[in-house]
């Protein structure tokens, strides 16, 4: 018999929107705007804010986005972490309530360690393709969630960019073959 | 009453096996062997074998697979248009038989209509990220259909290289709400 609870530790999932080609951010200053108009399955936020407990970013995406109280509609209520090798001159937080942002200056693997344990058991999503490419390359990573979006954007910030790397082989979570190809179908919007 | 049938208009399609994050060729030689392991809903090749009547390629992938014969095993039975501004040098077809292969030296648009039109009342592939970008851009491509592989590759071709255009907006071809984005969710393959 124990007398301490064993906490479970949670998964490092990698959860983004994106295009249909492969990209989660396009080019410039409005890199969400193209997701206009896309609608998600019902229930997805709040599913995904229940068992999130803690976001891992980058400076990037901190910084177009800099409000610890943002990720999934503000109903996550964990704590965000930022991988940045100058905090100094991050942007503050815009969050007005909730646990904040704190800064790391570390490497990509310490940084996954720290967030996990601050997500007391629930899992680490991580808000960036650089670092979820990283861990990736680490054997970190446990899950990727994507919604593909019905939009070809031909430019921007690539879910994984990897030249010279070898192919990543991934496996669906569930189904009778977990190596299926998902078949998808679109037209173009004709917009005249 | 008229005395000649109408014949109907195929649709001009984009059919690739895509990598989750955008490709449809790896760089190098090997093009093709990260599909290794991974898996079709049966029937989808005798499926599109059916409804294809043409192929439409560019020159790079004509090269790399010589063989008008091999489209859909060998079921589609129509002809291959291939356009290329140097037809002299373009490797002969290996095909032992069937309707072969067609050089076509001449703009995008003409050579759709030219192989759509050879499709005598089916549907037109396009075998070729570079061509179907350009029908894509010009207002000429009816449908996109792809199969989605669990593999990310990180690098090679993709689908919709379009630096500098602007999001192409899509719409599913069925379903209750055609601009939902498609649920995916994977693990990476332990190789150890």
């Amino acid at each position: 018999m124990t007398t301490q609870a064993q906490q479970q530790t949670g998964k490092i999932i990698w959860h983004f929107m994106m295009s249909l080609d492969g990209f989660i951010a396009a080019p410039g200053q409005d890199a969400l705007g193209w997701l206009e108009g896309v609608s998600i399955r019902p229930g997805v936020v709040t599913e995904y804010a229940g068992r999130i407990g803690a976001v891992l970013g980058g400076r990037k995406g901190w910084d177009a986005y800099p409000d610890s109280s943002a990720p999934y509609g503000g109903a996550m209520g964990g704590p965000t972490f930022i991988l940045t090798h100058h905090p100094d001159d991050a942007k503050a937080d815009q969050a007005e309530s909730g646990p904040g942002v704190t800064f790391l200056n570390c490497e990509v693997a310490e940084a996954a360690r720290i967030a996990l344990e601050a997500a007391a058991g629930k899992d680490l999503v991580v808000f960036s393709a650089d670092i979820g490419r990283q861990l990736l390359n680490q054997g970190l990573l446990d899950e990727l969630h994507l919604h593909i979006a019905p939009v070809l954007l031909g430019d921007g910030t690539r879910l994984f960019d990897n030249p010279g790397g070898v192919p990543v082989q991934l496996e669906r979570l569930a189904g009778d073959d977990l190596r299926a190809s998902v078949d998808v179908s679109y037209r173009p919007v004709r917009t005249n």
